[in-house]
């Protein structure tokens, strides 16, 4: 099932896209007390999806996809988004020679967070004038939604808490990350975490290795790496984050980004004003932001 | 003004501390209306403190301090604490040495974050059982609060953001912090943010740069630092983080620890189960936990 969260005015609402029949599921008349939000929906797990299934079902409204502007299915995270750093190979390997890069491939997790207040929907610009270092980069990545919540969640149980997946793009200020040592700042500017366009919800993905990340700049493929790459797997993080912090239902980890990035090439592709960014991991769809 | 979070039984209440007479003023009974928690009383500014003070000149409940048990002013911030590194000379030099150290005073302020679900009150334990490394250590810090928010902030205007101060301990897995390279999960153990006992209202405090931070493990003096020692001083961390994230009512900074931490003795002094750690910022008060 793929989860929306769009309007037709000004008023959020939880929906279920079909790209098929070209149509959301308005979830919000079906059961308007279900849940206020999709964080809510997401903390009322199975009962939730099972009510989805209903309203699918049953008679709830159908909008053409035409009449819907998506938004971002999280928009205000709880806490920070959980970020992990250099966790393809290649990616590795092309920022190895940068100022920013130290290096080798990392024997643990690299774990660093992106402010709430950095989401933004499908098509919102994304507000490079604000990086006053001129470097804004694109980063495509799988999203991992917490379902089920808990601390000391063992590999072999980890993808239980898995709710879903979605799309993210951890845009970053190169400069910036450099110049302040810890990554935080340069990947927390207002506007710098597009997400979206939907959820898929984890019971639609047999197998999350075979989805692939790929990131189009103004059309030509910048990125293009299979989720089976990663340096440390999905359980292997939630294991990770897991042994202290009590994961919370809705917790967004941003898996690490493939090779390709900007600040990769010789010289440098960072984005500007007027550029379209695309990333793309089916079935969940496809994020595309301008850069203004 | 000493803003409090208390209980007396298991209803978190906003009161006004008066040490010298030994009470806490229950705003919840005067101004009933006034705000839900400690985040929507900030948000409030200006009316929610004339109302604070109304409370005091009136008939508002005062509950002997006996009688109370104090709460983390702020138990659940709305995202992660922003915390500085590395702000005070004498720190830079002591950790410098060290495998978590890169080194030289900072260029320019080294932000990273702790998550939301860190924070805990004051005498509750601090869970180092938790920490798998077993170097759990203790940073004693000012924590700034963020009244009006806004992004751009010049450091000319920054002090009108402050809406007041309260004692932090950034206490931090060394083994963590080194072995996944940012610091982000080293620092965001579940409780590894002990706060309180209050905040004070930033109209009590002429001269922040007189505040003295002062930390002691089981009564011995550790940690003694001036905020005016501060590498980059409060006016300029707010500048530098409001350059690209809008600042929001509420949010925390912690602005940086004094020599004296435990990594910094040969050999190290981490903290161990049955230890007590309390953090002194006067006239703001003491902090103090126990380690579990």
């Amino acid at each position: 099932m793929l989860l929306v969260n769009f309007t037709t005015d000004d008023h959020p609402r939880l929906g279920v896209l079909d790209r098929n029949a070209g149509i959301v599921v308005d979830l919000s008349q079906a059961a308007p007390a279900l849940a206020r939000d999709m964080l809510g929906f997401i903390a009322l797990g199975d009962e939730g999806l099972t009510a989805a299934r209903a309203a699918l079902a049953g008679g709830a409204a159908r909008i053409p996809l035409g009449e819907v502007r998506l938004l971002a299915p999280i928009p205000r995270p709880a806490r920070n988004i959980l970020c992990i750093g250099k966790n393809y190979r290649d990616h590795v390997n092309e920022v190895k020679s940068l100022p920013t890069g130290s290096g080798d491939v990392p024997a643990h997790p690299i774990v660093f967070t992106k402010a709430p207040s950095t989401v933004i929907g499908p098509g919102a610009p994304i507000p490079s004038y604000l990086d006053t270092s001129g470097t804004t980069d694109y980063e495509g990545e799988l999203g991992v939604i917490i379902g089920l919540g808990g601390r000391g969640i063992a590999r072999a149980d980890a993808m239980a808490h898995v709710y879903g997946y979605t799309v993210l793009n951890d845009v970053t200020a190169r400069g910036l990350q450099k110049r302040h040592v810890q990554w935080f700042l340069g990947k927390s500017i207002d506007g710098f975490c597009p997400m979206g366009p939907a959820i898929l919800t984890a019971d639609a993905v047999p197998d999350v290795r075979e989805l692939r990340v790929q990131t189009r700049v103004n059309g030509e493929l910048r990125q293009d790496g299979r989720v089976a790459e990663l340096i440390f797997d999905i359980p292997t993080l939630i294991e990770t984050l897991s042994a202290g912090i009590t994961l919370e239902p809705g917790d967004l980890i941003a898996t690490g980004t493939p090779a390709g990035v900007g600040a990769g090439f010789t010289p440098p592709k960072f984005l500007v004003p007027g550029d379209r960014v695309a990333v793309s991991i089916e079935p969940i769809g496809t994020l595309e932001n301008p850069v203004g």
